[in-house]
C-alpha cells in the first residue's frame, strides 16, 4: 500500500508536470513517470475485473495470463493500455482513469477476441479490431455512467458485454478477416451420453474463477486465485464459494459436460458471490445469504440467456452476472440498509473495519474500488 | 370492505405481536393470526393479476382455478404464498405486503410453469423450481420498482415476465427433469386450411378474460369474468372489450385459429383496456378511446413480440401488454391531466368519485390499488 | 425564414381561431390557414429526418421522394400527416407539433413499410395500417420523451424503429394480406463469388444519403443531399463524409456487396456523422474526430444488428446510429463541454456563431431544431 501511495505521489507531479513543461532533462522523467503511472493504472485496471483494485494482485493476474498463453497475455495487455490511452485522450475524469476504471473492459474484450478468433495465435491482423473495441468501451462506460449515475450504480463490465457482443455480431463465424468460433448453448444435448466424471467437475470449480480472465488452465486459475486471495480472504472464499455454486446450478439443469468441466458455469456465480459477499454490501450473516441467493441467481440467467444467444452462436460472456449484481444493488427493503454507496466501496475487510468505525462515530479516508 | 379494514388492524397486531412476544397462549393465537393474514395478503395477491385489491374476489378467482384444474390451483397458491413469505423474510416494505403487491408475479410463474409443463399434472418435482422462481419475482419486484420509482410507473407484471422467460429458457424443451412445451408463433401458417368458426371466435372473447390466469376452460374464465364484475362493473366491461379487440386485432393479422379459438389472442387486450379504462386513468369519452388505443396496441404488440419470440420456441405472455400500458402511463400532453397517482389508483368506480369530490374540494381518504 | 415567422404568427391566429370562431366567411379563411399550417409542419417533419428544420428543404425532399417513386412519395406524405394530426387530437405540446417533431416519424415508417411491402406499388390497403402505424409513433414519441428527458436526450427516430419492427414481425413474410419481403443480412456470403466494382462502390455514398429517406435512386439521392446543403453546408459535407466512412466500415467487414452498391452501408455513417460533426456538439477539430468515430461506431453496430435481426428476416433501419449518438450525447469528460443541450440545438453554422456570441457575452433568440 505503501508503494501505490508513493505512485499516486508521482502521478501528481506527473499531471502537474504535463502543464509546465521544465527542461528536456525532466521532460524525459517525467515521460518515464508517465509510462510508469500508466503501466499501475493498468495494474490496477486488470484487477478491476477481479473487484479488486490494487496493482501488486495485477502483476500476479499478469503473470497468470502470460502463464496460460504468452499471445492471450500480450492481447490483454494491449487492451488496458489502449482503453486507458483512449481515456486519457478523450479527456475522461482523471480520478477514473487512475483508480483503473477505464481499463478493465478493455481488457476482457481483448481477452474474448482472442479467445474466439478462430485463426489461431499470433494472427497481428487482430491487433488491429483488439485495438478498436478497447476505445469503444470507454465510449460505453462514460455514456452509461451517466445513465447509471442516477441510481449510484457501477458501470461495471456493461461495456465490455455490448462491445463484444457487437464484435462477434459484426465479423460472423465465416468472415474472410476475423473468423470466430460459434458459442454452443450449454442446454445443447450431448451427441453420446457419456456419464459425468467427479473429479473434472470439482477441477471446474477453481477453473471458474480462471474463467473470468477466459483462462482454462488449471495451475494460472490457481494463481489467479491466488491473487484474490492477497487482496482479501474474504473476496477468494465467495470467488470459490460463487464458482461451487454456479457448477451445482449446471448439475440441476444438465447443461453440457465440456461447461461443466472448463469451468465456464462457475465464473458468474463466482463474480455474482464475490459482488454481494462483502464488496457492495456489509459481510453480515444475511448479505452472505443474499451472496448465496445472487450466485444461484447469477448462474441460472447465465445458462438462459446462453441458452437464447446461443441460438445464433453467441455468447453471453458475464452479462448474466452484471445484469443480477445490478438487480441486487437496486433492491429495496430492509437489505438495502447494508448496501455501500458506490463511491466508498472497498475491500471486503476494509468494508467492514470502515463499517464499525463509522457506527463508533468516526470516519477514515477509504482507498474506492468502486467498479 | 369492513372485514378487509379489520383484518389490517390485525395485521398490525401481528406486527407489533412478532417484535413483543407475549405468553405461549397468546403466541399461538398470533401464529393463528399470522397464517389468517397471509392468506389475505395472498388472496389480495390473486386479485392483483386482474387489477384488483380484495380478498374476497381472490376467493372467487380461486375457485375458478380450482374447478379448472386442482393442480393449477395448487401451483398458483404455492407460487403466491412462496413470494409473500419471501418478501417477508428479505425485509420488503411491509404496506406493500399487506396490499398482495409481492402475491401476484409469484402466482403467475407458477401457474404459467404448470401449463407449460410437459411431465403431466401432479409432477411433484415442479414444486421446487415453482418456489425458487415465485422467490426470484420478489428481487425482480424490489429491484425493479427503484428503477421504475423515478417516473412513478408500476412494476406491474415485469418479474413475471422475467423469470417466466428465464425458467423456460433454462430449461429448455429436452430438459432431462424439468421439460416443458415449446410455444408456437401466432403467425405460423396453418397446415390444413380449414375455415374459421364463428361461434368459436366469439367464445375465445370470455376465454380471454380467463387466459390471464392461464385458464382455458369457459366455466372458470366466466367465474373470473364475475369476481371482475364484483369488483368493479366498469372493468368488467372494459376486459370484455378489450378481448373483443384482441381478437379483431387477431382476425385482421391471420392468427392461428387455435390462438383465436383458445382466447390467448385477447388477453393481451383485455389487460391493456382495464388497465388504461378507469384505472390508472379517470373514466371519461378521452380515456374509454385511449383504452380502445391501447388495447389495439397491445394486441397488436403481442402478435409482434409472440411471432418474434416463437421462433426460438418461447412465449411473450403478458409481456406485450406491460410495454404498452407502461408507455401509456408515460404519455405527455394533454392526456396526461387524467392520470392518477401510482398510490392513489383505486377502483374505476372510487376513482371516479374521489375525482369529483377532488374537483369539489374535499378529499377522502382512499384504499389504493397500485399493481 | 421570414415566410416561416409569418406561417407561425398565422398559425397563433390559427389557433386563437378554432377557440373563437367567427363569421362562416372567417371560418373558412381560418380553415385554409389551417390547412396551410399542417403543410408548414408537415414540411418541416419531413427535413428532421436529415436533423434539419425548414419548410423549404422539406419541398426538395418531397420532390425527390415523388421523383424517386409517386407512390412512396404519396406514402410518406400520408405517413406525414398522419402522425401530426395524431398529435394535434391526442393533445400534444404545440410548440413540439409546429417545429414538425411528430411527423417525421410517421413519414420515415410510412416509407419503409412501402419499401417492404411486396404487394407492390398502388396497394390501396397498404394504407391503412400506414395511418396506424404513423398515429402508433405520436403515442412511442410522447410515452419516449418523458423517460428521456431525465437526460436531456432527444428522442430521435426510437418511435420510427420500435414501429417498423413491431409491424414487419406482426405480418411477417407470408401474411395473406400484408406480405412483406424479408431483410437479408449483410453478413451473408454471396452464392458466386464476383470481384468489387469500384465506380459502384463511390455511387453508393451519395446513395447513403439518399437512403436515409429509403430511396435507392442516385438522382433523388442527391437531390436529398442538395436540400442538405441548402440548410447547412456543414451538415452536407458530413452526410458525404459519413457515408463513405460507413462504406469503408463495410469493406472492412466484407459485407454483400449489395449492401455497398444501393447505399445502405452508408446512411447509418452518415448520419452518426452529421448528429455529431456540429448539430449536438459545437463544431472544432475535436468533435469532428469524435464524428468521425460515431460515424465508423454507427456503420459497424449497423453490421452488427443487421446481422443479428437478419437472422429472423428483420432490418435494423436506424436503430445502431439512434443508439450510437445517444451514447454520444451521454458522454462525460472533456468532450461533454462541447454539447448544445437538446432544446438549443440549431443548424451547424448558427450553432457556432451563438457559441461565439455566447462566450462575447451576449445571447440571441434561437430556432431550435432538437430532433
Amino acid at each position: 500500500i505503501d508503494s501505490a501511495t508513493n505512485l499516486r505521489r508521482e502521478n501528481k507531479h506527473g499531471g502537474r508536470g504535463e502543464s509546465q513543461p521544465g527542461s528536456e532533462g525532466s521532460n524525459k522523467r517525467l515521460d518515464k513517470a508517465f509510462v510508469l503511472q500508466l503501466a499501475v493504472w493498468g495494474l490496477r485496471g486488470v484487477t478491476r475485473v477481479i473487484l479488486a483494485n490494487n496493482p501488486l494482485c495485477g502483476v500476479l493476474i499478469m503473470a497468470a495470463l502470460l502463464w496460460a498463453s504468452p499471445w492471450q497475455g500480450l492481447l490483454g495487455a494491449l487492451g488496458v493500455l489502449a482503453s486507458t490511452l483512449t481515456a486519457v485522450i478523450t479527456g475522461q475524469d482523471s480520478g477514473e482513469v487512475t483508480k483503473g476504471l477505464h481499463g478493465f473492459n478493455g481488457m476482457l474484450v481483448s481477452l474474448l477476441m482472442g479467445v474466439f478468433s478462430s485463426s489461431g495465435d499470433w494472427y497481428w491482423w487482430l491487433l488491429l479490431p483488439v485495438c478498436l473495441a478497447s476505445a469503444t468501451c470507454v465510449f460505453l462506460f462514460s455514456g452509461l455512467a451517466s445513465l447509471f449515475d442516477r441510481w449510484d450504480l457501477p458501470v461495471a463490465v456493461f461495456p465490455f458485454n455490448i462491445t463484444i457482443l457487437l464484435y462477434l455480431l459484426c465479423t460472423g463465424p465465416n468472415n474472410p478477416y476475423f473468423p470466430h468460433h460459434p458459442a454452443v448453448p450449454p442446454g445443447m444435448l450431448e451427441a453420446n451420453g457419456t456419464s459425468l466424471i467427479a473429479i473434472q467437475v470439482i477441477r471446474g470449480i477453481p477453473l471458474g474463477v480462471g474463467q473470468i480472465f477466459a483462462c482454462g488452465a488449471l495451475g494460472p486459475s490457481l494463481l489467479i486465485l491466488g491473487s484474490v486471495l492477497l487482496y482479501s480472504p474474504l473476496l477468494a472464499v465467495h470467488a470459490l464459494l460463487g464458482s461451487a455454486i454456479g457448477t451445482l446450478a449446471g448439475l440441476s439443469m444438465a447443461v453440457r459436460h465440456e461447461a461443466l468441466y472448463s469451468g465456464l458455469s462457475g465464473f458468474n456465480g463466482a463474480l455474482g458471490c464475490m459482488a454481494v459477499g462483502g464488496l457492495f454490501f456489509t459481510f453480515s450473516w444475511r448479505t452472505h445469504l443474499l451472496a448465496i441467493a445472487c450466485a444461484f441467481l447469477s448462474a441460472y440467467s447465465d445458462i438462459a440467456l446462453s441458452n437464447m444467444m446461443g441460438t445464433i452462436g453467441l455468447p453471453v460472456c458475464s452479462l448474466p452476472v452484471t445484469l443480477v449484481i445490478t438487480l441486487m444493488l437496486l433492491l429495496n427493503g430492509s437489505l438495502a440498509a447494508y448496501r455501500i454507496p458506490t463511491g466508498q466501496v472497498m475491500a471486503p475487510e476494509r468494508n467492514l473495519r470502515s463499517r464499525s468505525q463509522w457506527e463508533a462515530g468516526n470516519t477514515e479516508e477509504r482507498e474506492s474500488t468502486d467498479v
